[in-house]
């Protein structure tokens, strides 16, 4: 299901059998002192493939992009980031690419919500053409199973931790874990404001939530909840995949 | 408190005084058979102003950008877009003019969902500069009073049209109003799957939505509702704003 | 003839009745001590719709932009510039929108003279294709009706200050109204190369021309000079749009 | 005094010695069955090596740019035109590279009237830079002796003519030389508009003026008109430049 | 020596010891019927690999990009290309994003040869700026190796395939390799003139040197040869790598 | 032959008798002391008129472009250079042109090479077109013919000045030429390394070969060895082209 492993015949038999292009897209970006750089590329690929999988052969995984729309994590030494525009302009050409061999149906799996305003964009463009082009993040899609966490978490907090310890926990230092930003109170005024879900929106560089860049306790993650939470995700998306094919 | 009211020499004055730059945006779309195309650019700056009035003395508002990104509503006559990266060059040439007489601080009120995606790219871009480049849909806000409504609801329906019959009477045909779709089983499979606000994203032109491009029953839009919705949504958005300028 | 004003479905019809499109354009900049930045969209929208009025239905008139290319107005407050090439872009992202509708037809009516080079590159690139893109100034057509006036004059002098007093007399502070340069001789040598009409083209801030950026004694403008030339200009560029449209 | 003869040795001597640029641009465009290609090329040399002539050592010559924005007259064989985009970025890219080594004014002579919006464009950007940034046609600073001739005359006709029989007669062959569009009556209407010099503006493809591109008589050019014509624009160009230069 | 699998804090430490960046670039391109179309990159980061195992230390690998330039396999499904405008703004962005971590030194280690017109101009751009921007191929550097192929051999070929059996067998399906183009004769006028080292160049679609757009016969292939390739060039490689740090 | 000097008659007759455009592209760079900056241009249209000598009738010249990509030249007062997106989007339109008019062959001769890579890159983007998008260096074809010259040679050394001597003679100050770099030893590292034809690739600034900026010794060039070069290039690139066009 590996369009990187796939000879180009097995490609060109694959344009009828598996309508869907699964693009999946990550970061470059600091994870705090004990996750590696590639976190949100490592959980984009390990979500994509799953939902691959659920799809049983009507599904190709693109050889996924490392590197992501990282501009607010930039105080942190080794993030590397694309402009939203190049990002974008990336996923244009992958696209027509593959429209060429004659794919219509994409659904981009993102490990970064950094990259979630730029596939909002593009999202835009295809309304009006021949192009199918859906995208979602690995987290939002089970953020109902996400509890019993501190006030403030998310990036290389309890959840995304629990994942890479289920998906690569070779990726993952466990002596050098420490929690970050854990409640509303520590934060800046900018950066309390950015957090309201309600709100106007802001955006704050992720050296203004903590000094190491981190939301929530990551010490509190286990393989376990990451399990939970990375099948259900493949679950849920294929789920929408399935709908999405039969329509 | 208008830019374009004011002679160069207040705003001399105001770029001390009056910290805070808000830009109303908006859209010349489609509203249904009973609404002005010009409805958020309306919306948008009915909101803006209240809320520099709330704010007294403290921001101006510019002129506002009458146009928006509207690709979705594209299949209705008389609609008209910005892509988004013209949509995004605008701002940022606007953001730089003022930037130079030596404002530092934008709030853009979109009256449009569709700026939603180029405005969060936006925000991005700002972070790490000396500019604070925060903004809001009018409705988002407030989307909690906004009950007792169709299951499916939105663009031209009860919420917007009341706020027009409270802001703009003028521009609404009350006899033309008509309703939309207004349940989930009307719509076809990516316009329900477009509806979901957990699952993965996908955008659709409106006219996949319902032939007349309307979400919801513009028939039950009163006043009262427009009054509560838009000066809830200035009280909120000052507050935001309030904090912002004093952090 | 407004096409902010009007539904859909007005507008669907109106592709038909009304081939022409108006679009007035403006700016956002300077105008001396007496009279509002938005005086040059002001002036484009007063005669636009005249235009509009004039030809009965064979036009409509669509939302103004606003922001024009106004470089050489940055040295004074509040003044907001759109860069060429974003200005460009907008005009074309409008035409496009409409042609998608059917239209074919443009004239743009522009209040600001720093936005004739951008609009000259337009009408060049439509050249060949199905889109007429005519535009105009409204200053330029009524020029010989500019009579007993200071040897220098124009931005913010006796002809744009009647305009104003006759189409927006609330936004003229007549108390602040003072005089600019008013001899060739008082302006610095580039300043007085760029007037020259015949000879070499240069442009020059407006703050090289005088310290208050205003070329003439707006003192001297009249209400009824101001009614005679937007009406007039009107009378012409109408004149002009009907001979277009029975080509 | 051309730039393309000197060597880098001299090139540095200069900066300082002659502070003034000169960089012709033409175009590749037709000029009619009897003259070549090159006209304006030819023409915008010719005098830009005269005006330098005449700043006795105190201008260089850049090499000319023998491509400029022709596309209305794309409709005729051996036309090559570049966008304005492209046209305006080559000029930033000249002017930037002789800023770098200390050179602030520049004098663009241009030989055809289709790059007169880029260059107006051009100008408006380098308001308010260290950059001098000047231009004019070779024509329109001598229009005045421009007189005894067709009503509607211009591209290819008396006065280009003229300049071309002085300046290189070998590429005009007479016999092949004929008169195009004369009066207004023979024109379209979109045509006759176009060449109102007052009324609102209009481009049109030089194939909806005359079936052979050409606008006036060339048959009754003569080189004592051209010799005229050259010298006086160079004279004129040149007064410009030295007062300039003083300033 | 991954950034992808390094922590922040690690990328802060080893901008100090680890002064050079490696960044392979690879494709996703056909490679006749036995090869995955992930071969340049595998090929790509495994010289990149071995160069930085070389240098001890004083390099670091960065994600590699998995997409190159490859508008001429565009005739084979599954291929797909990055325009070599947006490849270009990829690497900036990446070059630009170390930069401001305080790395200066970079080094493209690119396994398709198509890469390398992108990667020529990158060059030039750096020069005068404090980026040391190196790039090699992977296979030139060892070209004197490879020795006893058919007259026309490259891409999926011999030295191709023999990297791959020894880089990474199961990627490679031994029993469905088979020959591409082997002699000059077959090839068509342009495919031939295209292969000319000496001649003037021309870019041809790889279905235009044979139908299943090899190169060579790559059942010739053996993982020793391509252990000896791989190897010698990461010694070279990492050489010139050794040279450049200590100048 | 020379498009510039064709009137549009000629052309329209030569799209169908000369189906092949050579175009010659060159550069406005420092060569040293004794030879002027348009010395690649001079080269390039000598050979390229030569070439379609050599065609008798089957190709035309279009007007040379003179400036080129040369920011490896810019520490040398006079140079001037266009970005590599510049200089291709020249191309672009020049081809872009021709084509409107039937013209789908193209031959660019640069005589820098520094155009090389921008040129590899258009021949990239044109594979799969209907266009043939040729292009060579001059001194390339007959780097055989370049022999007992300086171990480090190159760049205004033996072979340009020699081609010179023989072209234009007249753009060469012979007592003003100088030895630059000779030998492999007096380099610096980086400057050595980018000389390696086998190695990794680095692009320096010519000042730092030599403060000269001049490879090899041009006091030793003769017109007769520059008359070999000039027209066996000639030779060879015209029996490209024959089988080019018989293709």
């Amino acid at each position: 299901m590996r369009l990187a492993e796939m000879t180009t015949d097995e490609a060109l038999a694959a344009v009828r059998t598996a309508p869907l292009v699964i693009v999946p897209v990550g970061a470059q970006e600091q994870h705090g002192g004990g996750m590696a750089m590639s976190t949100d590329t490592v959980r984009a690929v390990g979500v994509a493939e799953r939902v691959a999988e659920r799809l049983a052969g009507r599904a190709v995984v693109a050889p996924p992009v490392p590197y992501g729309v990282s501009p607010h994590h930039m105080a942190f030494a080794g993030t590397m980031t694309l402009s939203p525009a190049t990002f974008m302009q990336v996923l244009r050409d992958l696209v027509a690419s593959l429209h060429t061999h004659g794919w219509r149906r994409f659904l981009v799996v993102t490990g970064h919500g950094g990259n979630n305003p730029a596939l909002s964009v593009l999202a835009q463009e295809y309304v009006g053409s021949d192009v199918t082009f859906a995208w979602t993040p690995v987290t939002s899609v089970v953020s109902d199973l996400i509890t019993d966490v501190s006030a403030v978490h998310g990036h290389a907090g309890e959840a995304e931790t629990a994942q890479m310890l289920y998906l690569a926990p070779e990726l993952v230092q466990a002596d050098r874990l420490e929690p970050g930003a854990l409640t509303l109170d520590e934060l800046t005024v900018p950066a309390r404001l950015a957090r309201d879900p309600r709100g106007p929106r802001l955006s704050v560089g992720f050296d203004e939530y903590h000094k190491r860049g981190v939301l929530g306790d990551p010490r509190r993650a286990t393989a376990a909840d990451g399990r939970l939470l990375v099948e259900t995700a493949a679950d849920r998306i294929a789920a929408f995949a399935d709908e999405l094919l039969s329509a």
